[in-house]
């Protein structure tokens, strides 16, 4: 039997127990998403700095900066309606799990590939882990928040994934991203869902 | 007889010299000062990840953190015009001589306090150089430019000393500043100055 898909090609749907446990967290929630959207903007301007002859590349990702810090904003917002200091970045296991995938050495060419693709798939665990934060919580100001963030981070999901066709031939894409989706299948499997995280 | 008194407290006024340089490679004074505006979203998002438990300074740097960001926006805008590539980030020769003044050990608000200190004399640097950038380029629409990022960053130069009052008593913060006033002005004295850096 197929392995069922979820939403954006993702292979392992988020355990049902999550959404329950992260909907009594939401502190810790709001927390570690105000440092996942920092995350995203910085890993941003890092891939500007890295690869400033790719033109596309550097008028793409510009306005994204702006708007994953938008949505830090945004985030600190419902922190401070909630009377919640932002608190210290936590350890990101399954950022940190993602990222030891990427190849380091080897071609400029494959290592922004492979870049761009775990950037894609943060986006698009998010876009799924949102879905259930705006089915799963009863503030309905927070409903309508993740509702439009994930509309968002689907957005973004796409374009990094155009980006890395811009740059790369189709094929050998596709290949990566297949791999890609089942190592982080793998590791959603390994990794305790906790409530306290987004990831 | 006492130095004289550049704009925001500056020691040394720059050399007359740099102005003229600077206009004939705006090419690549627009290059630096992308990369200028690049490192300063970049060092108020460090800000806030390093001190998140400082609720002014968080509310107070995730928008200038968007204004920086918009400002590295507007600086591509005028390397498209004229189509000039971003290109590589080159080595900030005044940038890291002051960062190297900063406390890096002991406590944990004197760290803070030098480097907001340090920011604010980057800020007040480039705010006289975008004012001289602002009268001396032939180009009115990059007179205009500048002119309103040097407004920019003198409320940026203000705002890191008033963050800086906020966490550190004044007499202390103008002690250093006082300091470090005077280290900035013979790190200037001694860097020869290049037509295509913004310091």
């Amino acid at each position: 039997m197929a392995t069922p898909l979820t939403t954006l090609g993702l292979e392992l749907p988020t355990d049902p127990r999550w959404t329950d446990i992260a909907a009594m967290h939401i502190g810790d929630i709001l927390i570690d998403h105000a440092y996942c959207e920092q995350k995203a903007a910085s890993s941003c301007i890092s891939l500007i700095v890295h690869y400033p002859e790719k033109a596309l590349l550097v008028e793409t990702l510009t306005p994204i900066v702006i708007e994953e810090w938008g949505h830090f904003q945004r985030v600190l917002k419902e922190l401070k309606k909630r009377n919640i200091p932002l608190g210290r970045q936590r350890k990101d296991e399954y950022v940190g799990q993602l990222m030891k995938l990427a190849t380091k050495k080897g071609e400029h060419e494959k290592a922004l590939l492979d870049k761009l693709l775990i950037f894609g798939l943060i986006e698009a665990r998010s876009c799924e882990r949102f879905k259930l934060l705006s089915e799963t919580l009863e503030d309905e100001s927070l409903q309508k928040f993740y509702r439009e963030l994930m509309v968002s981070e689907a957005g973004h999901y796409r374009t990094f994934l155009e980006l890395a066709e811009t740059y790369v031939p189709q094929a050998e894409v596709r290949a990566r991203w297949k791999e890609l989706l089942h190592a982080e299948a793998e590791i959603m499997r390994t990794l305790t869902p906790r409530g306290d995280r987004i990831h």
